[in-house]
Order: structure tokens, then sequence, then C-alpha cells
């Protein structure tokens, strides 16, 4: 189904703004826009100039989150929450996040002044991808009331805290808790860049998330005797950087044959790491990801036998250790299943799909029913300059938010829990 | 056979000796002595006491080796070199070169005075490991001429040059030509630590070196494509590290299918090297050794043929580039026949064999019929300060040496070559 000339201007007025919020940059060259860093101030600025003329009033709580209330029908009425985050990676894209915050609000403008029987919130998190303080989804945590003390106290590369960063923003790290979800949410909607080739390569515009894959990084250490590459024979090694290949490519064997599963060896260290030195000791990160936890764990354990089973093989010693266990999170069914049917009502065919990456959206699916939009990734290049969307996805994703809304209007589940809230 | 008590007494003196040496080092707690750095001068000077007994003056030639010549019967009679390297890399072992000169000047105290047909001169090489500017034989490539103006002119980390090097330690760089071998010199004997297991998984204390390897070294690069490891299906990557483990299996095998030959990936670095992004390039190096030449370019040739062929099937680029070729270096056949003899004479199984490293003896067989005996090395530790050596092994080197001087001495092939000399 081709897209309207107005579909393509408003789809072509999204792009042009995330394009102009990725101006607003710590760097001259490339976007960089790590939590609180002042260019985040430009950007919540530019914001407020789209939302004025739609009498939309910004609010930025003590995590930074950018949060702009259109309120529905009845003032009083539960709001649907829709956004995604400002921050980026260095040397990021234009789409990354940003995509998710400037479609809330184009969706808010194609209303019209239209009011409906919710109110919606547009968020602009103000930290997603972990870069200055090592920790994700701090913008995200503060909405369900987990950005603790602890995580006040975590300290950048200058040795600046959490909470010095809000302060040094002008913000007060005493009213986080006012920034907590209050019980009048109905729930979470995010678009976002799928940020991989499924969609281009199933020639499809739009996937709903079902479920945010699960995740285990574990490290491994395969240690075995550094010595001469010269003078010593074949069959005396204990080569470390062998034992290391043989296992990473049991590791893609394993991705390969478990459907739905990615399994990554994306570091490796040698050492002494010398040419003509057989490396002693080799280190080695893995990155297991699927939606079924259990499929998950049994990979990794299979993964962690294989290792063993080489380096016993081997005369080598291997250990290895757990750096993240983090569980899948199914979005709600109930909101997946409406968008199915917003994108189809937009005439595309829609894509059930896990998300390999961690979102917001698995963040506030602790507390509010929550689900994703994901838009087709050219070349599924993300985190990088050259990351782009296509304009008429963007138009199809507009035409699948406003069908959604509508769906969720005329949605018998949302009346009860309006009722309810 | 056993060792006599005098035999055991000896040795205990040359491992002594070559303790007190590991000494002198620009370190406190470890062995580091690189070229013409300040614990040379030690090390000359307590070498030099050692000798002044015999009544051998101590030369330091203008490329800082150490040199002491025990005349023959006739004063005016051609010269046997015995000897080794006094430089050593950081963190270094007490015998790795100090073994090989400490043996020279113990089988000079050992002929007690007596005069043999021809002389001796003990070598002590200032430079063969390359550490300090990254180019080895320096020493020995003096006494066959090749210090030449390039590598005069090369510097170290500091910016000093091995020009500036010489002249800071007192010498001439001026009369580097002096250090040249003259046309009196029947051969060149080194004796060292084979620095590796194959004499110790043989049960055999000393071995002849018939060759030494050929080498090549080269530099391949993976490239694919960087991507996110939690988003990228397993069919839609272009791994670099797969890639690389896939090819590191490779070689592996064609260093255990080839007899005699060694295959070592000693360097590898992905990048960006981060768990959860798949490696877009993978750097690696190649270190490939044989006795014969052909064997060894074939074996080369081979490995890139398997990088460009994985390559090419997962989609990704390779690039190689050659950092060394270097052919392999015989051994004087008549001089290896003769310490074959001697060996057995000391009651020792000789075992033929290549050396898999680099040796001075290397460079002094361009000019003069050189050999080497080596000796067992204990876990074929080197390069480390674990390295040792057997008393017993070091006895039966100071009893073999004994014979090959004999031998020498009486050899037809001798007699000749002096008439000529």
């Amino acid at each position: 189904m081709p897209i309207s000339n107005e579909s393509r201007a408003q789809a072509k007025t999204v792009i042009d703004r995330c394009r102009k919020l990725a101006g607003f940059s710590e760097r001259p060259d490339s976007t960089s826009r790590p939590f609180l860093s002042p260019p985040v101030r430009d950007c919540h600025q530019e914001i407020a100039e789209w939302l004025e003329p739609l009498g939309l009033g910004v609010q930025i709580d003590a995590a930074g989150n950018l949060r702009a209330f259109y309120a529905g029908i009845d003032k009083a009425a539960p709001r649907l929450l829709i956004g995604s985050h400002l921050d980026t990676v260095p040397d990021a894209g234009a789409f990354d996040g940003a995509l998710g915050v400037v479609l809330a609000v184009s969706l808010v403008e194609s209303l019209e002044g239209e009011r409906l029987p919710f109110g919606i919130e547009i968020v602009g998190f103000s930290e997603e991808e972990g870069v200055r303080f090592g920790t994700p989804f701090i913008g995200s945590r503060a909405l369900v009331g987990r950005l603790d003390e602890e995580l006040l106290r975590r300290e950048d590369v200058r040795g600046v805290s959490v909470r010095a960063a809000i302060e040094d923003f002008g913000l007060k790290p005493g009213e986080i808790p006012l920034a907590r979800l209050k019980a009048d949410v109905l729930g979470y909607v995010e678009f976002h860049i799928e940020q991989g080739p499924v969609l281009e390569e199933l020639g499809l515009a739009l996937g709903v998330v079902e479920t945010v894959a699960g995740q285990s990084k574990r490290e491994f250490l395969f240690v075995g005797r550094a010595n001469h590459a010269g003078t010593t024979p074949m069959h005396l090694r204990r080569d470390s950087v062998a034992a290391a290949a043989e296992w990473i490519s049991l590791v893609e064997c394993e991705g390969k044959s478990v459907p739905g599963l990615v399994a990554t060896v994306g570091t490796v260290e040698a050492k002494p790491g010398v040419a003509n030195v057989i490396a002693g000791e080799t280190r080695l990160t893995l990155d297991v990801r699927h939606r079924e936890d259990d499929v998950r764990r049994r990979a990794v354990e299979r993964l962690i036998h294989a290792a063993e089973e080489i380096a016993a093989r081997r005369g080598l010693a291997v250990t290895e250790r757990a750096l993240l266990s983090q569980p899948s999170v199914p979005m709600d069914p109930g909101l997946v299943e409406q968008i199915e049917q917003a994108i189809r009502k937009a005439g595309c065919e829609p894509h059930r799909m896990a998300s390999g990456a961690g979102h917001d959206a698995m963040i506030l699916a602790e507390k509010v029913p929550s689900a994703m939009i994901f838009l087709r990734t050219p070349g599924g290049i993300s985190h990088n300059p050259e990351e782009a969307v296509e304009i008429e996805d963007v138009a199809k994703a507009l035409e699948a938010g406003r069908h959604l809304l509508e769906l969720l209007a005329g949605s018998p589940a949302l009346q009860r829990r309006m009722r309810r809230a």
C-alpha cells in the first residue's frame, strides 16, 4: 500500500527532527549525547518548542527524563506512555532512541487537538545506553522506583556520581520518587529501530516485539603454557589460542543449531600476544541470548561443558564466570495483539519477534503493560553514523501508531482498566 | 654413564657463574640485560676476572662483543670461536646465552694450560635477542661485516641510535670493521640451551643442531562487519572472530600434519573487542618454521589459500602481508659430525635436530663452518626466571666439549684447513 503525500510529509518531518536532535552533541563532528551532558538540555529545549503549539508543557523529572502530558477527554483519565530514550552511544546514529520520542510527538500532533478517552504522556528517557555510568536504563529505572542509593553513588570515569550529575544539571535527587509511575498509567508503547537485519531480510517495514530476549554474558579464560613458537613441537604444546579457537567454532555451531539463539564471542585477548610465542592465556567473552530462558541456559551449560572438555583434552585449564544473567521479559500480550492489528490496518504484515537488545520497555514492563514496535533498519546498521530509516517505514509507523490509539480507545480491555484506574 | 665428582664440581661452577651473571641486571628483582646497558660492563668485568688466572686478556670490540684469545701451540695458528651471547630478554633466565659463554671459559680452564694445534677465541656476543633495537644479532653481524650504516642509525624507544649506544658505552663505531672475522677462523661452536622440550621428551642430555629452521612470519586481517550481538541472527553475520577461529584450527592442523613443521597463531586482536558486539575485524599473526624451506613455503601457501577460502565462504575479506621470510641455515656437516662423535664419547646419545629459534651460529655460518650443541631444557622453559639446566647435562656438555677439542685437534680436515689458513 503506497503512502499518501501527507504521510510522506509527516515522516519527513520526523526524520528531519531526528537529524536535528543528532546535531546536539558533545562532539563537533559526530553524535555523542551521554546522560545529562550539556547537549541534552538543547534536546529538551528543541522538543519543548515542537510541543508548545500543541499547548503541551514539558517537565524534566529528577532523573532527567523529559515528560509532556496530553490530557484525555476527561482530564483525570489515565494515561498511555509513549516514548523512548534521548541519550546516545558515542559516534551514534540519529534514530536509536530519538526516533521513538519524535514519533510520540508526531502522533500527538496528528491528533490535531482531538481528545481521546485516555491521556498520552510523551517520555524522553534520560539514560538507556549505559555509556556514562556503565549501567543502562537509569532513566526508566526512576519510573519503576529502581533508581536507588547504590545507583546514585555510582561514578563516571571522571569520578562524578549519578547524584552529582543530576545536581549539576540543576535537578534535585530528593525528588526522584516523584518520577515514579502513578496508578493512572495504562501502559507503555515504544517505537524503536530494530537495530538488526531481520525485518529487512523479510522485506517488512514493522515488527511487534513479543519479548525481550534474556541474555547471558560470561567470561572464559583458557590457561595453557606460554612457550617458544619455534622450539616447541606441535604435540608438546598447550596453546590457549588453539583451544579458544576450537571453542569459538563450537559457540558459532551452537548458535546456528538452536533456532532463535544468538551466541557471540566478541572479545579475544591472547597473552603475551607476541607472534613468536605460543599464547599461555586467552580470555574471551560469551554473549548468548534467546527469548526462552531455559533454551538460553541449556546452551550456556553446553558451552561451559564444551570449554571444559576442550581444555581437559588439551591439558589446559579453563575458568569462567558470569558477568550478567538477565531473564527474558515478555511484553504485554494484549498490547502486542493490538499493535499487530494496528500494523495490519496500516497495510503492513506485522512480524512478531523477540528483541535481542534490551530497551526501556523491558524496565517499564515490571510495572505496566508494555510493548514495542520495531522499524526496519537498513543493513541492520546501528550505533553508527550510517544508521538510517526508510521514509516509507516511518510513515507506516505513524499510521500504525494512529490506528493503535484508535484501537486502544475502543478496546473493552482498556475500558475495564480505565474503570479500575 | 654417571658423572665424576670432578665433572660435577666443574658443572656446578658453570651454573654458579651463570647465576652470578644473571645478577647483573637493569632491574633489581629480575634479569634484564639489553644491548650495552650498564650491567653489561659488570658482566665483562666478571668474565675478565675468571680469565685473568689463565693469563687471558679480554677485549671488547667496537660492537660491544667480549673476545678473549687462548693461543694455540703456534701463536699464529688459526682459531676456533666458542661462545654465545651475553644480552638477555626482560625477566630472563640465567642460561639463555650466558651458558654458552661460561662453558667456553670452563673449556679453556679445563685445558689447564695445555696448548692445542689451534687457538680458541671465547666470544660473548653483545646482542642476540633484538630487545633494544628490534633487530637481533647486532653483535654477531659485526663479525660477518653486516653491522652497517642502516643498522647503526636504528633507534631504541628513547631515540638512542645503535651508534650512540656504542659511543655511550665508550666504544668507537669507526672501529666496527676491526671486529670482523679474519681469515684465520676455523669455525664457530655454540653451546646453548634448547629452549624447547624435545631433548627432555627423548630423555637425552645433548643435541646437535644440523640446521636452523627457516621462518615465515605473516599478518592476517579478517574483515567482516561489526554488528549487534543481540539483534543479528547467526545466518546474517559476517563475524571476523568466527572466521579467524576456523582458520586458527586449520593452522594447528597444518602444523600437526606436516612432520617437523611448527605453525603458531600467537596474537589475536578482535575489534571493537566488546562483549555484545560481533567483531568486525580480527588481526592475527602466523609464525611457521621448518628445516626445509620448500616445506615451509608450501605450508604458508596452503594457509593463505585456506584463509581466503574461509573469508570468501563467509562473505568476509582477508588481507595478509609478510613480516619476515627467513630461509633455513644449515650448520657445517663436518662440524656436526664431529660434535655427534664428541657427544657419543661423553657417553650420551646425540640427537640431530633443527633449531626452531635463530642463534648467532646462524649469522656466523655465513662466513665460517658453524655448529651448535643444545642442552636439555627442563620443561622446555626459557625466557623466564624458571629457566634451568640439569647439573649432569652441563657436566656432559663440558665432557663433550673437551672431546670435541681433541677430535678437532686430530682431524685431517682441520689439518688441511690449518695448512690453508
